[in-house]
């Protein structure tokens, strides 16, 4: 075993991507120290996605002084990667739910920040931005993030303003006549379905947990059908069905009309921009993982994207996850050469959280003990 | 991996190690059709001692008809193996626990039916006889099985008699002169540490399970006491502190005193008999396995006995285990390649109790489809 890749989904509520990788590439030291390991801790377009591509790719971070949710001034970041050539941003950096603990209100916050990483990266000559999204306060359709790039909303008096969550409603008119994306190819990260707007859209799935009461829910969810509506008639662009358009209020939508993205999994933007296929050339095990696998949703996620990949190249893939629900041969099917739980005792998962970070160095340390015993 | 040897222990409360052989064989034929699998379900020494012998190596059943815990007229069975030269009995045929559900009472109950299989077994003219102590519903010294084979026991007025836990307190007198044990070697299985009688004895610690209360308890352990003291005085014996003589309400002490027998652990008796050095010669495998395995306490258990074997011969093992307890690196110390547990999802051991054979099968599987799948 002389080479190892990492790159497992994080254990939602217990273990990021990144403390995997570390567990994970501690105990492959141990006990094949000559061993190389290659960690990409995969943060799906939330917080972390930057620092994804940065562990397993050359590059650099950019600092950026901007705005926040809240017009604040921030210093924020994004990542520049592949000599120059692409900017990976994550919105969570300006516009994310961390921010605004204790006052949250997705009426108000704005994605401005956002646009403003966007522009920065822009004016240093990028070819490709990837923007990611989730882990965000904001239900704004991505319309700060379009004000800074230079697009402009009027209310029905012509009076230009800059739009957030709570006032899409007011907006009669978008003049997109002064913005100038230098011909960058955009692509946004997005691992949900949710179309903006409606019973499945942005701010009925949402908008409580960013701190929307009922009454905010239904006023929010109003304000992107306006601004679809707006868009079909003046534009000509129907994004009412678009699949992702939902994504972090409704940011899906935003960057697929204001800046011409490309909505992409996550995990297969992640796989194409690391050069996944050469990463593992040569790897004698792939080591993935998640908090849950559970046969019947493997769509989208990180370890079937993973795998798919391994398994036309033949390399072994193992998924190391929190709890194994029901029958799991869908992975097998899909390249998951094996699956292992990290349970070191029957406990139920309000005791056994507590103990993640010493059941996965458990499980980690034993199938390698496995694989070097067995010859 | 062409040959695999199973050898677990049971896992308590939920899969005998029979079970446990079952299901892992079955994956392995699904995985590896072609592979040899050996399964030795270990019972070290209760119910299903003698099925173990039997499928490790040839052999054969032998049925008689004999008395079970209340004298009453039963069917019972013990093996014969080494083409005859050795018989394992397992008391738990004829003095088990199971026998006397909803009337067991310790001081009534008779250990004279495993005295008729082993005057049986001498009958046939084995060398050795291999007893299995573990689940008995009796505290009766073994003075039934002793009665069995010629063995009398005298009151105070000199009348014989065959005791049981509840008259020791009576014998007087005992008379070995009638006794011909043929020269026949004697080993009892025997993984408890427990003196005959006193806060540790047989009384004390296992007559309340077997439906024993308070007082009972008391006067058990005075009867067993009162005979150590006889044996003493009268034979110059001393098995007051003999380790392991109150196994099985002291039938420990009893074959130790009435057949010379040498008390051994239960891992190391089947071992030794199954010749565990040459089945696992050449083995790719060894899968070992019990309930719960803990760092703190090693001593006589399954998996150690069988990792200390495998480690001379440099055969890796796993142990498959329903909980690891702590810090298990004494395990690996002793020779276990590697430990996995099989909670496939986070839950309390109330609950995963009922899912210990899809738990395990998946924890096989998954162990093998890893080993399949690097090469």
């Amino acid at each position: 075993m002389k080479k190892f890749v990492l790159i497992p989904d994080s254990f939602k509520g217990t273990l990021s991507s990144a403390q995997v990788c570390a567990i994970s590439e501690k105990k492959i030291k141990e006990i094949y120290p000559q061993a190389q390991v290659i960690s990409i801790p995969v943060a799906d377009g939330g917080e972390g996605s930057v620092d994804c591509f940065l562990s397993a790719m050359a590059g650099e971070k950019v600092i950026v002084n901007t705005f926040g949710p809240y017009f604040e001034k921030i210093d924020a970041f994004y990542g520049i990667i592949e000599g120059g050539d692409t900017a990976v941003i994550e919105m969570a950096a300006c516009a994310g739910l961390p921010m605004v603990e204790g006052r949250k209100n997705p009426l108000k916050t704005t994605t401005f920040g956002v646009g403003e990483l966007i522009k920065d990266a822009i004016g240093r000559g990028v070819k490709k931005i990837i923007i990611g999204l989730g882990g965000s306060c904001t239900n704004d359709f991505g319309v700060g993030m379009a004000c800074a790039l230079g697009v402009k909303f009027f209310d029905e008096l012509g009076n230009e303003f800059i739009p957030t969550g709570g006032n899409l409603i007011k907006i009669d008119k978008i003049d997109l006549s002064e913005v100038d994306l230098k011909g960058v190819e955009f692509i946004t990260m997005c691992d949900i379905d949710n179309p903006p707007y409606g019973k499945n859209g942005a701010a009925q799935v949402f908008a409580p947990q960013k701190g929307a009461n009922e009454e905010q829910v239904e006023f929010l969810d109003l304000g992107v059908k306006h601004l679809c509506d707006l868009i079909k008639k003046d534009f000509g662009v129907d994004l009412s069905t678009l699949k992702g358009g939902g994504a972090a209020g409704a940011m899906g939508a935003g960057t697929a009309f204001f800046l011409g993205s490309k909505l992409k999994m996550g995990i297969d933007t992640v796989l194409d921009t690391v050069n996944f296929d050469s990463v593992i050339s040569g790897a004698d095990l792939i080591i993935t993982g998640e908090g849950k696998i559970d046969g019947q949703s493997l769509r989208g996620k990180v370890v079937i994207g993973v795998a798919k990949r391994a398994k036309k190249q033949n390399v072994p893939v193992i998924s190391v996850v929190g709890g194994a629900e029901g029958d799991v041969s869908g992975a097998y099917e899909q390249g998951v050469s094996a699956v292992f739980t990290i349970n070191k005792m029957p406990q139920d998962f309000s005791i056994s959280k507590f103990n993640s970070a010493e059941n996965l160095a458990f499980a980690i340390e034993n199938i390698l003990r496995l694989l070097k015993a067995v010859k």
